[in-house]
């Protein structure tokens, strides 16, 4: 990351997440328990890895047709972009997966939840995108006997740290049933929200200095964007720890012992997030009030310069109106008996000159010229 | 839709309904449980389908006196128009209605509810009205075994959707009970609410982008009434979430387990139609605070900019008001010997452009001519 | 009502009721479970009916020793004015109403609630007054057995429907235990709620346009009592919606189930009370911003106004400055030529005006002589 | 009371409370569970009243070492002043009061609380000081047997109404045994805030008073202070309403069922107190806006003032300007020929008192010259 | 402490706490339930007290190989610094700690909270620093049987009130088992926050003089700060709490009936650490208007006073522009004639001196002249 791209302030992608959240679930009036993908959705594509203690095998691209649960070990197939309903319907028949959990599935405008139909665990959450940052796609997690299939908008994820494990047999992952598995995506997923926090914070900061220094129409805009993607991402980080909770509640008899505990320990993550992101809210209400409060302060210290100025300027211009006066001093002695004098001119300069100092000297023992 | 219409803000409607809700539901001191049907409503029709997985009869206009039960497939019986109240108790008798849940029914300015009297299931819910935005027509759900009625305030309805899959026998409408069809209505409902928030979000945007060009009396009446007919919106989404959470928690013993599902499903929407509301207001709150702002900011900015002409001249002033003192040059060398120069006039007013001019470098340097 | 009337915004009476609910119960220190009436209170009175399905039987003012329940039918006995201490106490004791029940009813103060005590239960409300708006006078309803005692603070009441109803044996009244009599008291009592909140909805639209025309210390007023009175009023709509909500869980078993439904319907009743007065603080708040807004766009216009006009004397005033200068034309060609050309005057004065015209229209096209 | 005391709102007593609540419990490090009497304390004295229904026998200073409960009768036992703890320690052991207790009692920050140890129920207020206002004193109530132990910190407290009510067996209290005796206790104890409420009602009245005519730095610290007290005092009626709650929903067993009745009244007091403190919360928001739309008011009017006074005098000194120009009218016709008429001076007058009536006419007009 | 640093508002220590809880709390795709010690950490240093009601034996540097669990008596073993993470998990294994609890002991941004796995209770609080105010480090407290296990971060620790008493067996700490040690520490933890609590209320009273005095941009940063620092105390405190409720609540078997009672006293100061926090961000809110009206009031006067000066010069230097208007009074009696007369310059000083004395007599008279 180059200087430039430091101090110019992270763009802010939230505009088209904010406004658009009215994409109707599906066309109004659609059967519903009906899938329909998206125009826009990415092609879709399977992978699977199948693995117990032992053994590994990973298949890239797999056939649909050839799928099924398996009797012993752990089997993740994954799915990849959203665009092929035909090939997303056959996955739910070939596991039984519910039409009406396939429908939430397809259509990812989901909040956070955790749902179980006839025996099939589905838990639905949101993954930071790597390429475009604050798109969070919509991941969904479904637990069918020793399979957990997992469905994702975009190539590209967070669970490649998983994978890596599953590869190299590090840890626990080889050895645990399909719960553990769910477990590891689900904490790999909230694991990959802390750099992006981190890179927030680091804008905030940015922020709040630029605010200090020249409050103007970009910051206010950049703090509006600023609350409008902390709030999106609160309700996103609020869902997480609710359906997590929910996990462990729900599930007590479907998980060993051991998940539990490790999911009450991804249960605490989640809630440190959901800290995190709403301390950044009290943040951004700050910024809000210091930008408020610098502008105004830059105002009045334009209007009190200004008016200092012409404060000093009036009363010496009162002197040189009064010897402006066209008294007759020929008439009488009484008027305007300076303008005669040897030293008038250079008097009145002098008396002008020092009620000028006079009042700097005045103003500056009250403070009122510095900034 | 042209363009000029395009620029002019979405007309706001709410004001009447935000200072008239005090309709009484009756007369003061009416009789309880006896209806009285407003002199504005709508006359009374009724239509009338049946159907079952194989047949399918639509009567256009009913006579009410040949209305009865089905004992075998559905039957949904459409009221439109509330005003012939003895129609509407004669149906209430024949389906053993309860005097209370007709009262209810016809009195339209019940929040969204649902009620259980004499094993007859009522749901109260507020409908889009096509013809006028945000005007919200109250719609009446009764469940009576195998009949569904519905009541509706004005003819046009979010139902046609479910109609035509009736007609086409489309999913499983056809195949499944009454209580199929309950979710189906109301589902439909709900979907026809996603169009009128993408307007809406679509005004505001167009509201935000006014109040941030011209804020002015009109955008402040503008966002005044957004923010009134979001909170009416609020509370009806609201409404709407917790009467579909009661209905499930309620009707356990009444629903098939699909007819569950769906409505969970159909839960999840209203949850969502609430979210977008409520992030409505917290943009209408924002335009509110920019509305303030970019105000303040135009009155700063031309007084800024006043005060900076007055600045500049005020100085220049005081030279030509010193020039212009009747010091008697003749009486001494030392009273204005610059009067008496050759070039007195034009280094005076020399002096006076370049103080001008250091003034102007001074400000701009600050930034304070910069708008 | 007149004109003048109609553009002077309703009187404020909320001040010494806002001030003064630190009445203390009793003296400090006296003897609990001892009623002791207040020496404002309004002498005590007693009526009574008594009615069943055919017969009705009325008197006007009942000797108290002579009263006793009744074995059949329903007796209805009301006592307006809480003055006479000693015949409050033998009604009490005449119908075993516990002592701490009858000094609640006594002393005015009461939030609404609901109480019973050793088979006597007791419900405690506000009503309207018809004479003095926004004064609540409280009214407690006691039912023991066949009879219905309601205390009132006043003569004159929200009863009057009910009276009729009963005299002309309208709706079910006469033929229902004494258990829908206060079914019908406490909805009479509500609904006289929604004229009152109907006359408020006006003068707050009134109190609207006058704070948007003319902003100032009469309206900040009326705004801040009008809070006041919303806060009170509030207090006493939640306290009814929570006391009949109590009513219909507490009373399960001495309520018929008819009575039962038909409570439910008034609960409906007190939530909208509730409701619109919730959205009339909604709307006081809303006028409050406005009152701010419109006095700061008032000083605004006024100061911009003004420095306008400044902005545009002070550039003529320095030219008229620059030619008061008394530089010795006789001495240099270079010294204000101009005073000597032929048309010399004509031309600064031109200069001048052009000056102003031009400031004019800068200030025209940039909309600040708008208002 | 005298007038110039009237004028002068009561001095606010709060900032030592409000900047000392972190007198620590006890030394950092102290063996807990050791009670440590402050050192600022008042000496203890220890006084008690046995009765029953026939006799009374009252001590005025007792011997600690001849203390025991009492097998019939009332016993009550006050001990004033905190000072002496070997004496609390002893009368602890003397009645079962668990060391723990007895910390509380003597560590005089406690909040309003009810705790039992080892059927020891003691229950934690805070009575109000007649001396001191505002200074809230700690009382402890315990309940051992058939005796009730009083702590508090000072001499004066607001029990006197009981002790007459006992010596002239007025009302039940000489007949019931010692939980109605705590009743009375407590009652008295709120019943001795509502004339506090009273005069804090009356201040604040005057206050508001204060705030409307002059808003100034006094204005400013009364309305901040008034806050703190108000916090402070909520926090107090806070405490007591929900101590009497749970004093009556934990104390089933222990209370008469008659004594619970009372209880119950007590309970209501307490809520009363709430809700007035509550309001005045209220009261003192809305002084504090009311303090700030004054300051900015005044200040505005100032502004206002002095900006008509320039723009009346800029427009003449322009005209004046004018006619001081030196140009040359012997070279002329055109030359300034004003200067030369018969009246040209008197209309030059004239002119400028023209000007300034026409703008002050346009002013008035504008309403820009009232206050 | 030196006059100049008590006059030196406490440096704020915030910053870095607020803007880097984002310290992953391992590496991310770290496998879960492994430890991995930050580089920053102290040195790890182990220290053990073995003590029963006879003898007490201390060992300042132990082997952690031969650390067991003691069958009488009681264990306190005090583990410094978090650096050396095998000799940590060779202690989880010798104590039978869960993986998942060592890493919450290391990785130390855990919130407080109380945790049961396989019989190991594990306390989390944070203690006082004693050397840096306001950082606030993890302590990790572990119940295993009769050894209780202690984790800091820093050498330093509240601790030694108890190892004083301890040693001088003072109190029942040498007679109780390990969980009565556990309340010791949790109370001394909770007891060193008073004295920083202490020393927080004096900055806050030393900022609000500064505040009212000079508000400047300092003060703006303080005010800042200190609410950030307070939030984050809060939530510690509020952490705290709830921490030492469900300890109370879920512990009722581990604990004796006695160490129960002692940790609800504990609860009570938690409960006050709490308020005090929460009263102390009130006083930040109220400073922060305070900043805002103290600087506004500023900026008024300054504004105020200059307007004054302006307003006394105008009409004065147009009496000055009057008499200097070049009317030839030769050519006219009525052309200016004050000019010719024997005092009309005296006289025309005159005038304007009495205009400005005048109107500084009206300033004065409105109390405009008054700061």
């Amino acid at each position: 990351m180059d200087e430039s791209q430091q101090h110019q302030p992270r763009r802010l992608h939230f505009r088209k997440h904010f406004f658009q959240p009215f994409q109707r679930r599906t066309r109004v009036g659609a059967v519903p328990g009906k899938i329909r993908s998206s125009k826009t959705a990415t092609p879709t594509h399977v992978e699977r890895i199948y693995f117990d203690a032992e053994s590994l095998r990973e298949s890239e691209s797999v056939d649909v047709r050839s799928l099924a649960d398996v009797s012993t070990g752990t089997q993740w197939i994954n799915v990849v972009g959203l665009a092929d309903h035909r090939m997303i319907e056959m996955i739910g028949e070939r596991f039984g997966i519910h039409p009406l959990l396939l429908e939430d599935i397809v259509h990812t405008h989901q909040r956070p939840k955790v749902d179980t139909i006839q025996d099939r665990l589905v838990v639905i959450l949101r993954m930071t995108d790597q390429q475009i940052p604050l798109h969070l796609e919509q991941v969904s997690l479904v637990l069918c006997g020793n399979t957990l299939i997992s469905f994702q908008e975009h190539p590209g994820d967070s669970f490649e740290p998983v994978r890596r494990r599953i590869r190299q047999s590090l840890g626990r992952v080889r050895h645990n049933p399909a719960d553990y598995l769910l477990y590891c995506l689900v904490d790999a997923l909230l694991d990959a929200f802390f750099p992006l926090l981190e890179e927030y914070g680091r804008t905030l900061e940015k922020l709040e200095d630029d605010v200090t220094d020249s409050p103007g129409p970009i910051e206010q805009v950049q703090i509006r964007d600023a609350k409008r993607e902390l709030t999106y991402l609160r309700k996103i980080a609020y869902g997480h720890r609710e359906t997590i909770q929910r996990l462990i509640k729900e599930s007590d008899s479907r998980f060993s012992e051991d998940t539990r505990l490790f999911f009450r320990d991804c249960s605490d993550h989640a809630a440190h997030i959901l800290e995190v992101t709403e301390s950044f809210r009290e943040v951004v209400t700050d910024l809000r009030d210091l930008y408020f409060t610098s502008l105004s302060q830059r105002t009045n210290d334009v209007m009190r310069l200004l008016t200092l100025i012409s404060t000093i300027f009036i009363p010496m211009s009162f002197v040189a109106g009064v010897y402006g006066m066209n008294f007759d001093s020929s008439r009488s002695e009484w008027n305007m008996p300076e303008t005669r004098w040897q030293w008038g001119y250079p008097m009145a300069l002098a008396m002008m000159g020092s009620m000028a100092c006079g009042m700097l000297w005045v103003f500056y023992r009250r403070g009122w010229l510095r900034r």
